[in-house]
């Protein structure tokens, strides 16, 4: 259903703004694990100020989402073993995960809690770690984004609707932190969209004016709390700009569909079958057991592992069309799709120049059984010999295994993998892997 | 046999030095036409100077060589029609050519004779043509070269044993009065080929000291009787460093066989099929009639047309090895050998950037109907769409007719002709074709 931007705006917010009895409901639970850190903190003779952080503390999360992220401050100096010992006791059953220090998460009541010890240190710039600096975000916008939550929520969703919300390193877009301070840079939801209409790479965001440092990244976002950071880091340029055309395309013809995606169906074997046939190319898809790492360590070193692999392609002169890596179930993928996967049996390799006697003496040296040659082609010898590799699959069979391909995807590559090439993927039948195809075959971005 | 230079040098002088009887009988029809000339001229009223040019006038000829170029020099202002008369009388029986004026070629007693009309100019600054230019040619080397005629005469064979001899256009070598120029400048054969071994692109030999001129071919040999011109100009790069190569090798090993290569031999219907099949690489070749030109017209065009040929493969995405042009029995052929002649059916088209709104639109109307996309990669929206040619046999099949080949060529081409690929080259019986395909299967150069 098309229709007016206002209309849009309520039928979403219908959706996605949480009901007085969600409010409620987490009040009451994030008030009573407040309480009870305290009392145990106080039982214990321990300084710790419990905080809630997060979308939760400011009324900027997405009904159904049931996050509550409740720091464990204490005065710099401290021991945060301590607080991580009474945040044990406050959730017993819990699993302990590791960001830049241990932390604590359990699911409590229909909640996913993560309780985090961090230092309360007086001000930003005596931050010891990423973590101290979240009670300064909450803090910030806490303070300013009243009345403006209902466009927080709109851009999030939308950001949900198109492929771009979450700043963990599969996905590499827009954190909750980072749509807060876009709505509070330029107003509402709609001028947000507006202005990103005319972002170009290298665009700077610079609420507080006190930018300091130069950065690479395709957007720069400077923390309002700590001028050295930009809260946009981990945006890759890909997924900023399928955020800026979807704007423009929403503008042009705003629609619910932006908002709410339908689920990708998975490709039935004549589905997949048809598109391999259909695209004419080669596609080889290496798979093996994924390492037992979380994503945002996963994913960096799959799409290193990518790049070892295209350069191989490239180095032995084939050609590729397209890539991606993915994991479902436990294992983890490199899916390539080459344009050029099978060469000449004889290849040419261009020596040196015609006058310089030694190097060319070395180069003869080297290549005493040519196919051809050696001849002079220009003014330098070439010689024609047998090619390695003639196709695509074969060399990745064979060098794979050599390749450096980042600390733990090598020795799970080296434990064991499958190589299946084109309409060998059929044999793969697991869901997420045809949702995977879909997603790759299907590729479509709201441009317009 | 190996063996020292000076063994070398005898037997090779020993049978491509002309005989006494030899030069008793050059002589003997050379004086003949030219007193017949006077005869004729002076019967006329005509002020004609007969003069004997080339090798012939200066005792650098090869024995079997049987090429006699005479000159009919009139003062400048006169009609050369009247010395072309007076030529087609001196010898009924011709047939006549042109290169920069008309002359009479024929065959007389066994030799080989071009009747030259020339103006005879005073000093060489007043040259007309070209062809005004030989008569001081033959006077500036007749002058010099007695006591190093062994010397041209080893160097010219050398030169026709490694196949660069030569400075008609089909071989771009070097030509009898550069040999001239090269022993006089250098003081002997062997002092030739050991300067050789140090040249390099952009090489420069001016006996005069007086070059005026910047030329920008790979050697530069200034002419003795004209500041401007470049002797070598016609020499191709490839050819000046296979002379380059045979030098350094013959002087590390000086054999016989660098003066008297052995013919090559043609391939057998097995040979051919065996070299296809071991080089696993895609043979195109198109033959079509030759146009009736002579073949200093014929090869720069096929060379040309092999480049248009080169231009398009590559523009489609194919990937060249090798090529090569020919013509055998009335026919031209171009050959091109791929590394890649197979593609994906579906193509990657990189669009305009993503914030450049009006590109983008124009863009996506192009492609109305994708097999992906439109979707972004980096900052840009990429589209895949059905790739015109997936094999380029049918890209050459489909587009040769529309390329501009060159003057001649184009008409011939559409005319008609034939498209080989892979083991159809077998069906191609002609026994040059053979030959043309050993040459450049077999392709191997001294090189060392």
């Amino acid at each position: 259903l098309p229709g007016s931007l206002s209309e849009i705006r309520t039928e979403v917010l219908r959706q996605v703004r949480p009901t007085a009895q969600d409010r409620a409901r987490q009040e009451d639970i994030s008030r009573s694990i407040l309480e009870r850190i305290d009392l145990l903190a106080r039982s214990r003779g321990l300084c710790i100020r419990a905080i809630l952080v997060g979308s939760a503390s400011r009324g900027t999360w997405l009904a159904g989402d049931h996050d509550l992220d409740i720091f464990l401050g204490m005065p710099e100096g401290s021991n945060l073993g301590d607080a991580l010992d009474l945040a044990r006791e406050v959730a017993p059953e819990h699993e302990e995960k590791y960001a830049e220090h241990a932390y604590v998460h359990a699911f409590v009541d229909g909640f996913e809690i993560d309780l985090v010890p961090c230092y309360l240190v007086e001000d930003a710039s005596r931050l010891m770690s990423a973590v101290d600096r979240t009670p300064f975000h909450a803090k910030y916008v806490a303070s300013r984004i009243a009345g403006l939550e209902d466009d927080v929520l709109l851009l999030k969703q939308f950001m949900k609707g198109i492929g771009v919300y979450g700043s963990e390193l599969k996905t590499g877009g827009f954190s909750g932190y980072l749509t807060e301070l876009l709505v509070l840079s330029y107003g509402s939801f709609e001028e947000v969209l507006m202005k990103a209409c005319s972002w170009r790479p290298g665009e700077i965001i610079d609420l507080e004016g006190h930018a300091r440092v130069r950065h690479k990244e395709p957007l720069v976002v400077v923390d309002p709390v700590d001028p050295r950071r930009n809260v946009a880091a981990a945006l890759t340029i890909k997924k900023m700009f399928q955020f800026v055309t979807a704007s423009r395309c929403f503008l042009l013809g705003p629609h619910l569909d932006f908002f709410f995606s339908s689920a990708i169906e998975p490709l039935s074997d004549e589905e997949l079958l048809m598109y391999v046939q259909e695209r004419g190319s080669n596609f080889i898809l290496i798979e093996f057991q994924a390492p037992d790492v979380v994503e945002d360590v996963l994913f960096p070193q799959l799409r290193k592992a990518e790049d070892a692999v295209k350069a191989l392609l490239d180095r032995y002169g084939f050609s590729l069309l397209r890539s991606d890596v993915g994991s479902y179930g436990g294992k983890a993928v490199l899916l390539f799709e080459m344009d050029v996967w099978q060469l000449s049996k004889v290849s040419r390799h261009s020596g040196p120049p015609a006058w310089e006697a030694e190097h060319l003496g070395r180069f003869l040296e080297a290549h005493p059984h040519t196919m051809s040659g050696p001849y002079i082609e220009g003014d330098r010898a070439v010689v024609e010999i047998p090619r390695r590799y003639t196709l695509a699959s074969d060399l990745l069979a064979c060098e794979i295994n050599g390749l450096s391909l980042g600390r733990h995807l090598t020795g799970a590559v080296r434990k064991g993998h499958n190589i299946y090439v084109g309409k060998e993927l059929a044999g793969i039948k697991e869901k997420d892997f045809r949702i995977f195809m879909a997603r790759y075959l299907k590729a479509r971005d709201r441009i317009c």
